[in-house]
């Protein structure tokens, strides 16, 4: 009779994946930050950055094991290879790249759109090689390798991006990296990703960039600066984001985008609408647009704190 | 001859000016914590709320000195009263204390908003009470006395708003409370107050109300929700702010609110075409809307990047 192991008192032993060899093209912020996890996670990571000055730092700053001068070195011998440039040169390093990768080379991205990405990719890579897009959902204020953080992919959401008809292994080797760098994982097609992302992160640093510009860029913005708190500093923040990287989600994510902020800009109209409606503040007691105005605040408060309780 | 103190080496004796009797009407977060930080400063503090439960709390947790169960015992007798309801509320307030302000009395508040409630203090009080309005930039997403915090106003702008004609003695005595609780004083009169807090506070928290309302309260959010990050939550911050307050100010600030969102409309617009604008990702090298895209985020950044690097 079978005895289970753990019954005969036996601690089964887990046996850790081998570590895998990645190459990293593009030493920024994220491939920074991506090849520190991955080698704290014990992986072996070479990089290539087009800068020689970004390939020192990166070797200096332990962000890869290894730096050559050229694409075609970093690559040779690769099990998975992280792309990670502005979204823009995406296109051109996926031409630039496949005529080096190995054979049945898993091939992957961190850029912040995917539909266009995943085009391009299908497209350039060779037939044995295996795509499939990924995206972290994580970033900072300052780009460039030196300010690469090992935790900065901690605890957020990577999502995953297979292809139609994408090889499982290859989705899992991917699935797999991500999660070496302590994030959570999510599978999700590109359409779907393109979509929820306008909805979730492009629209609101629009509206960060609009709200920055339409007061901060103003001509009399030094009037009123010291009267400026907190909240016009937060509702700003992102935009100090990258440009590059701004420029580029809206160029490759455009008609979704467009969608989102048109149905920002009929909320914000059907705000002014209301405000218009609203008495004069000396008769304000049991005029019915003042129980709406208070509604809405209300609404909305329970809508987001009841989000952010879920979490 | 007269020789100076400090050359005689005497080291001349600073003496502090006696402390006041405070009334706070009002104890919420905002009277709450006035309390806390103008007793610690060493003022004698007595507080009124209508809620026989907020001033057992607001003398439990340190908030007051006393808290009599009527108006008119909390006044008598106060050098300085500080009406801290909410802003709907004042006229009301304004009226109810009135009758039992002492002779020469500082009455002064604590409300976003400062035209409307200028000209209804001037309107209700009698001849001997000195209004000087104020406005202690500076609040929690969490409002009641049970979250009053001793240092919610230190380093935050104190805006003091005396109406035309003030007795500098009452603008003196209110400046002296605000920087008693750690503010930064700023003198400003009531209608360029009421245009700048439209500006810097009011439009970008209707930003983030409008933000929660088109992507969080949407029927298919919890499709997406696990997509989301910092960049929703912090843009939809406000948003969990006090539904009374933002109601009120949205009340008592509407034409400079209407103003402001309506420009931030037209910036938002402006961005809106300039996407559509943009070429198709493959044929984008060297399209001038790219350039124009990318100075519009570079411009931005750099427009933010220098108010926040010169406060």
């Amino acid at each position: 009779m079978a005895v289970p192991l753990a019954v005969a008192g036996v601690v089964p032993t887990v046996v850790a994946p081998p570590a895998l060899r990645v190459a990293i093209a593009g030493l920024g912020l994220i491939g920074g930050s991506a090849g520190l996890a991955l080698r704290a996670a014990g992986h072996a990571v070479v990089g290539y950055a087009r800068r020689e000055e970004t390939r020192r730092l990166a070797v200096q700053c332990g962000a890869v094991d290894d730096a050559p001068a050229t694409l075609a070195e970093a690559v040779a011998g690769a099990q998975v290879v992280l792309l990670a440039p502005p979204v823009l040169a995406m296109r051109e390093l996926l031409g630039l790249v496949a005529p080096h990768l190995a054979p049945g080379a898993v091939v992957t991205d961190a850029a912040s759109t995917k539909a266009d990405i995943e085009r391009w990719a299908l497209d350039l890579l060779p037939a044995g090689a295996r795509w499939v897009g990924s995206h972290p959902m994580a970033g900072k204020e300052t780009a460039g390798i030196e300010h690469a953080d090992s935790a900065l992919f901690r605890e957020r959401t990577w999502c995953v991006v297979p292809p139609p008809g994408a090889d499982p292994e290859a989705v899992a080797v991917v699935t797999r990296l991500a999660r070496d760098t302590g994030a959570r994982t999510m599978e999700i097609d590109a359409a779907s990703h393109d979509r929820a992302v306008a909805a979730v992160s492009h629209m609101p640093f629009m509206a960060a960039a609009a709200i920055a510009q339409s007061v901060i860029a103003r001509e009399s913005f030094g009037e009123i600066a010291s009267i400026a708190g907190p909240g016009l500093r937060d509702m700003t923040r992102l935009a100090s984001g990258d440009a590059v990287m701004h420029r580029d989600i809206c160029l490759t994510n455009r008609d979704n985008l467009v969608a989102e902020l048109e149905e920002y800009v009929a909320r914000l109209s059907q705000a002014i609408s209301l405000l218009r409606r609203q008495p004069d503040p000396d008769d304000a007691a049991g005029h019915p647009a003042v129980a709406e105005m208070g509604a809405y605040f209300a609404d909305l408060k329970t809508a987001r704190d009841t989000w952010l309780a879920s979490r």
